[in-house]
């Protein structure tokens, strides 16, 4: 085809084109001006092909998909802490155990989930191990409890966040919605500006927090070496030791608290698409990093937390971590500032996380077919925009539904990571079962053994919390499933409804057509949807619907004076209304047509007046809206718009016919 | 035509039929239902022809379009009290001389406005008569003034009849805006219900009303004439004496708190032809009535107060009227309940004033292009919907924004009135001066004395409140006028553009077609797509667009097989969006059309599946959604859908060509 239009595409043989960037600006004013201002806060957009050099390397990944189990370090000892107080000072020893428990159990779930990378490359992490594994209804409980927990995720991470800042800086409790409204929006414009960019902007405050939560334990561990530690005195608002026996119960409660470090384990798994090749093992070993680096914050600080006698304070006062890093940086030092700011920000961004996983899970569910498609689409910077938006709105409504205080919403959160742990588990069990290649049996054990753990936690944290909030899981796990179910129903019902056979080849059509236009009175653009309409038939017919006989009249003067060769049929309407006539008119027309004659199709020509704006569309083409509403559904029926621009009314001029009498 | 569909039409001649009942209820069986249950709700559709069966008697007119006026009598008497006693007992003597000015004035409107009623049988009033006597910009000063007068009664009126009821239940103070939603909803309800119907609903309230308070004005009557009159004893909570001094400001003060008892006035004007025949003359004579037993009521009790030395209360105390009643019949006898009833039922009913003239004056205004056309459409029970369900909602919101206190709007309320009063005073003055048949002398006589009175009230309220609210008129009536011109500018722009010279004979156009038919795979809905586009033209192309080469591949090979004869033109898309590409393919065909011939109309066809409920409309067709909105704005070019329904997939099936390959 012609030169100029290779401006538009690249041609790959007879009928296959490529699109150029500039085939994408095209449009009205209105949308460029909105694509520069997208491109300016979004980025340029970006083709299917560059998704490659959007990848992430394994140290911006950890930043991304750590922050959320990472920034689980700054307070899963205090969780711990926080039961085993209950018992003495003597049981706060205890702690140390409980926290290596936890890591052995992260250290499971890690290796677990380290396979489910190998195994599952094109991730999805729990959903698709036990959809293939289990049954599509386990997959879809895992999805459910998932898409839960990161909405949850994002919410309290993000009031805590806040509550962390409120606790230097009182005044903020007066803004928290503002603060919360502003930061959740900078994650999702980060986000919509696609995956790479988000990485650079949210690796530092990552990084730094691990490099000074490494010095504290690093200067714990020295002085602990060096004999220097010894405990310090009691914050004045410190928790009073309670007298509770040390039993099992309690033990399980302080394991099921501090357990709370394993959230967000499962984000790599979900993700695996998103690493530059060779994904599955640059997934995996991340997946090893992040679980190591994990481990040593939260046993490091534990021990810290116990060598130097820290204790947990009341509502507003300073958290573990605080005092630990007041205790290895010194009160007020610099790096005590910084590490403070960084366990501030790095609670922030375990919402982005989720901002990954969510609109990534999302998109595989919808190429399931069980959520919308639209999640599966890429936006201009090849991020999820649908899910990334969805994720934002609900945890913004969620947070402003609370006021800011998310605290209630925690044991639901924890009853869907146990969850999808269990099921993930159970899954992987099988999947060795079912594969046997080398190793299997140690690898079955390894998550069998996970499993059992991990739905062990799964029974104390329901059985503890079950009254708190975690009976809504019971609740919404289910809705969110028989929604999915739902969707997939109209999907696969639509699809079996429009599927062609394949041995059908399908020939011209021989059938008769019929135009009707309703017009309502003589304009331009009657005129030209009438000429539209006599290029489809000579057979065409202008119905004019009105409730006053005398405008009636009128019109018919003026079309079959200006309008020579169409039938105008005058229809007095007495009950006003346009749609229901037109359709008996149609039926009208079907019971006219001669029976020995195949029936024709009925061509609908609506004349439209282009709205531009939003009052024009007040203002304008309220009776066509309606007519296209109750016209689609008719059988043999065919709707055709005829818009009328008026800035370039060339349809009705140039050529179609409107030539002046000559007289 | 055939018999059988004379159950939809009767014929009245070529191409000339007449809707019967019947051809409105071939709608969707869910429109079937919704049909059912609002001819429950509103009554059963009516006809414009019925419309005259819908007109009003006088005695149902005076109770819908005065309940306003008359109302007024229930505080108007309290306005002028509460000003005169800040200058002691003797003061409140005068306030039979103000309530007589007032009465005066009274007397003037109304007779103006009779004269309106005669003038202008159209209806519309203050507008009408200002924009044919003086300017259209005054006409829609006017205009606005009274639309926001409308409002403001809707919202005043449901107030006070709630703090009405609560100075006897106080417990109401919690639901007020629960009992406003559900006392508008009603009256929204007997509204949309049509003319007569809300007529018969309102009828007995206001009799009531009207009744019992000639009662009480009768009784006293009898006992000051009898000499049993004697100053009953004050009221624990009443107001204490002033210290004033009773000059000239003061007066002027009581007059304009007491000339409220003006407000819905002019609703009988704007409502000429919702009359019996002859409607000016019984339209007049109701305003007259009306006037009459205004001013009975008015003057009666204000001479009732000061002969039984009533004096007005600290707020939540007992009102006026109260006091009289009580007085009257004897506290806590079965009429004095029955009257504190039906006072504030009059109150609630105040508002059905408004909702019959706010329509009626926005249809008049639509009908001059002011306000969008959808005003001016009557519903099926002859209703003006849209004005009724747009003052219902504005006014509820109000109520609500205010929290159910409306006092601070009363300002407003009365400077829009005297606003409306001057101008259509000051048009009527014009009009006999253009005029002068018999009788002008003295007619112009009277409105120039209107006018100048109803001028030095607007003069002394605006510059009592403007403070207060006054002020916001400034803002509003010139927003409101400003928007009104903007619409009509609208409408008179695309009028002209629209436009069909009268001496222009439309032929029949030659002009090639050209089709086009995106297709997101293949389906029977595109399969369908492709052979409506077959009927419409040979020169026809599938567009398939997508970012995955494989599946384009896939595509073309089915395609291929399955449609022959149908070229394919595949389009790959690398920034993944569909309308860009389209439009620029649809660039490159206009491109490679031989230059001389004449540019051919392209058919862009959109294979469509019917959505038929919310959730389908968000499952599917949101791709065809953004097409439909990108390609409307595009010259030359027509949109086609092509609805595919799963019931009946009878365009696929039946006809079009697709058969099973002949193997």
């Amino acid at each position: 085809m012609e030169r100029p239009h290779s401006l538009y595409f690249r041609y790959q043989g007879h009928g296959q084109l490529v699109a150029k960037p500039a085939a994408y600006v095209a449009l009205t004013p209105g949308e460029r001006l909105l694509n520069r201002i997208r491109a300016t806060v979004f980025g340029r957009p970006l083709s299917t092909e560059e998704e490659i050099g959007e990848r992430l390397s394994k140290k911006k990944a950890l930043a991304i998909f750590s922050s959320d189990a990472i920034s689980s370090s700054a307070y899963a000892t205090e969780e711990i802490l926080r039961v085993l107080v209950l018992a003495g000072a003597s049981a706060l020893l205890l702690s140390v155990e409980v926290a290596i428990a936890i890591a052995l159990l992260l250290t499971v779930v890690s290796v677990s989930y380290r396979q489910v990378c190998r195994a599952y490359p094109g991730g999805g992490g729990a959903y698709v191990v036990a959809r293939t594994n289990l049954a599509p209804i386990f997959g879809l409980i895992a999805a459910a409890a998932l898409l839960i927990d990161y909405v949850m995720t994002v919410a309290v991470s993000t009031a805590s966040a806040i509550a962390q800042i409120q606790s230097v800086v009182p005044a903020v409790y007066d803004i928290r919605i503002e603060i919360a409204f502003v930061s959740i929006s900078l994650i999702t414009i980060a986000n919509l500006r696609g995956l790479r960019e988000s990485g650079n902007i949210f690796a530092v405050p990552t990084y730094l927090f691990v490099g000074l939560a490494l010095a504290i334990v690093a200067i714990g561990a020295i002085r602990i070496i060096g004999g220097t530690a010894a405990p310090m005195a009691a914050e004045p608002d410190a928790v009073s030791f309670g007298t509770e026996g040390l039993g099992v119960l309690l033990l399980l409660k302080a394991f099921a608290g501090g357990s709370v470090a394993l959230t967000g384990v499962e984000a790599i798994a979900n993700g695996v698409p998103a690493f530059k090749p060779p994904e599955s093992r640059n997934a995996a070993n991340t997946m090893t990093a992040m679980a190591v680096l994990l481990g040593i914050l939260f046993i490091g600080l534990t021990v810290f937390a116990v060598q130097f006698g820290l204790r947990p304070t009341l509502a507003g006062g300073p958290s573990i971590v605080a005092l630990a890093a007041r205790t290895a940086f010194g009160d007020g030092s610099a790096l005590f500032v910084t590490f403070a700011a960084s366990t501030a920000l790095i609670l922030f961004l375990a919402a982005n996380t989720s901002f990954n996983a969510f609109p990534r899970l999302a998109a595989i569910l919808a190429e399931d077919g069980y959520m919308p498609r639209q999640f599966s689409f890429r936006g201009d910077r090849l991020a999820y925009s649908w899910g990334i938006v969805l994720l934002a709105g609900v945890a913004f409504l969620l947070l402003a539904a609370f006021g800011g205080d998310t605290h209630a919403l925690i044991p639901l959160y924890s009853v869907g990571v146990f969850v999808t742990f269990t099921l993930s588990q159970v899954g992987m069990v099988r999947h060795w079962w079912n594969e046997r290649s080398a190793g299997w049996r140690w690898r079955m054990a390894v998550n069998a053994g996970g499993a059992v753990l991990t739905a062990i936690v799964l029974l104390v944290v329901v059985s503890e919390k079950f009254v708190d909030g975690a009976y809504l899981v019971v609740i919404l796990v289910p809705t969110l499933v028989a929604m999915m179910l739902f969707i997939k129903h109209q999907y696969t019902r639509s699809n079996r409804e429009l599927a062609v056979a394949p041995d059908l080849v399908v020939r011209a059509p021989h059938r008769e057509q019929r135009v009707v236009v309703p017009i309502p009175g003589l304009t331009r653009a009657v005129v030209q949807a009438i000429n539209v309409g006599r290029t489809i038939s000579d057979d065409i017919r202008a119905v004019y619907i009105s409730d006053d006989p005398v405008s009636a009249a009128d019109v018919r003067t003026t079309f079959e004076r200006q309008v020579p060769g169409v039938t105008l049929v005058v229809v007095e309407s007495p009950y006003r209304a346009l749609s229901g006539p037109l359709l008996a008119y149609l039926e009208l027309l079907d019971a006219a047509w001669p029976p020995d004659k195949r029936e024709p199709i009925t061509f609908v020509v609506i004349p439209e007046y282009v709205a531009r704006s939003w009052w024009e569309r007040i203002l304008y083409n309220q009776a066509s809206k309606r007519l296209r509403r109750v016209l689609l559904g008719r059988p043999h029926t065919v709707l055709v718009n005829v818009p009328y621009r008026r800035e370039d009314p060339a349809l009705f001029e140039s050529a179609l016919g409107a030539e002046h009498a000559d007289q």
